[in-house]
């Protein structure tokens, strides 16, 4: 089994890529080779498969073609620009976001036509396809309603996914995943930075800066748990998804208060005394569109498996990233 | 006030074109300019209005430019490669449907970058963005599901329509309109076709087939009801809609049982007898996909207007299309 991640330089993609390198196979087939790519050519970890990297600008003419050159049986597209810089640059976004991956789609199209090919494509949505208003509780037949270019561009993405696949192109799926908590690594100017920051720095022993009210709710779940949507999307049967080829992820609601509850019950009051609230009206009005729970009976219906609770992303987090230990200097 | 019709030379946009001659104004303020375009140049009606007519490509590089080079201040979008067409041609079908419309919203945007310029835009789509598993009465918060590659691209429209209007390039509603019923004209090969075929033929004096049994249920709006949805579109205050732009026409939800009776009370028994049933599996297929009831609350309390009755729906095609005369000679 070949398998190409497009987007593997990204956080998610790097993790699915060490995960996929320790198994050795997917879906009960040996992997024989990995590809790797990214804007830039991604760093290729240790492991017994026989793995190569590519840099590659998905939206250049050809790129996808050369990409699709070994035929990959399971394709994972994770490739974006995030909604920060797709709202900041209107053209880039819709360039790689919805040109590129319709490039992506035409290439298997093209592919297909020439001899037999019908790879397997797990495209990343997100819950950034949703904006106020919203219900209490998204159901899976809730109307995409994004209110960034980012979300735009995946839920277009989502919708061409469907129809490609309605046509025998591929065999598409589309999972909308959760905001990840706790992002490992340096502070970003995500909007949604400070969930995984209230969490990532007080347990390092650093400040963090908590721009929202602790009774914001939101959907998360733990990179490892995002890993997992992937590879059970990979391997799962979509015969049981019908046309709706795109579906919410069981992520995990929380507010910010239950948050530093989780984080006083892991690393004590001195670790909560290290977010500093500065309310941001902007975060503050840009957060209150976002969605904060969802009806993921589908998902776990078919078998996708999130975090228990936020007490256990924290530990994922102090043990995949902090080698088990807390405080200054952990991290 | 200025005013494009894009798709000009469709039967609603032929119907739209009359109805904005004869008002000779558009939101109380009069129309100094219409232009027509269509991939043949539309015919121009009589009418006191200065119209030019303008075959265009909508998918041609430089082709919305033109079409824009008098910064008109109503733009209506109805131009689209039909269901049927672009199920048979995908290339075609995203060249027209989802190119075209995103180079004439690139082109607004373009425009609106070198000069001040925001246009209102009434972007035409369809119930066919809906398909099953769905409820029995769809609301407005239904997740888009199209079953075929036209309401994809109808779907996508909605979408960067709402992104565009968000962002302030143009001031876009997107109405979603019922099957149109009676069509006009000879009978077609669209799979939708037997609707009006039904009705229309037997008014005629004619033959009509019907594929499927008389408790199929569908959704519909008259010609007339259509146009009046497009002018009440481009006069309505986009204030009300939020960051939701598209939203689903009152149609009306009959069967085709009921059709036939209002057939028989136009126009008597020996109308309903030249309804020949010839079931074909197809058709019966396809349109067990297809919506069949909506709640359409929120267009009807932003003021839009449908048809009463199935009865209403055929005396508007006889008044329309017959001269207020039935039987065979009269179409």
């Amino acid at each position: 089994m070949k398998i190409l991640i497009i987007g593997a330089g990204g956080m998610v993609g790097r993790k699915l890529t060490v995960k996929l390198q320790g198994a050795g196979a997917l879906n009960g087939q040996p992997i024989t080779a990995l590809t790797l790519a990214d804007i830039f050519a991604p760093e290729v970890p240790q492991g017994g498969i026989k793995t190569t990297s590519v840099a590659a600008d998905l939206s250049r003419d050809g790129a996808a073609e050369e990409l699709l050159a070994e035929r990959p049986d399971v394709i994972f597209h994770l490739a974006a620009i995030v909604s920060g810089e797709a709202e900041a640059n209107f053209e880039k976004g819709y360039r790689i976001n919805l040109d590129g991956t319709r490039l992506l789609f035409e290439a298997i199209r093209q592919a297909g036509q020439v001899e037999h090919y019908y790879p397997k494509l797990v495209f990343t949505s997100s819950i950034a396809v949703f904006g106020e208003p919203l219900p209490a509780v998204i159901p899976d037949t809730q109307v995409l309603t994004p209110l960034t270019s980012y979300g735009t561009q995946k839920a277009i993405g989502e919708l061409l996914l469907a129809d490609y696949s309605r046509r025998g192109v591929f065999d598409g799926i589309g999972i909308r995943l959760p905001t990840i908590a706790v992002r490992p690594g340096a502070p970003n100017k995500a909007a949604s930075g400070f969930f995984s920051g209230i969490i990532r720095e007080p347990l390092a022993g650093l400040e963090a800066i908590l721009p929202v009210a602790e009774t914001v709710r939101h959907w998360f779940a733990s990179p490892r748990a995002a890993v997992g949507f992937l590879i059970h999307a990979a391997e799962l049967n979509t015969a049981t998804l019908g046309q709706r080829r795109s579906l919410s992820m069981p992520g995990l609601s929380a507010t910010v208060g239950e948050q530093i509850e989780a984080l006083e019950r892991a690393a004590g009051l001195d670790a909560v005394a290290l977010i500093r609230r500065e309310p941001d009206a902007k975060i503050i009005e840009m957060v209150a569109g976002w969605p904060k729970d969802f009806d993921s009976q589908r998902a776990t219906d078919l078998g996708f498996v999130g975090d228990s609770d936020i007490d256990e992303i924290i530990r994922i987090h102090i043990a995949d990233e902090l080698k088990g230990k807390i405080g200054r200097g952990a991290a």
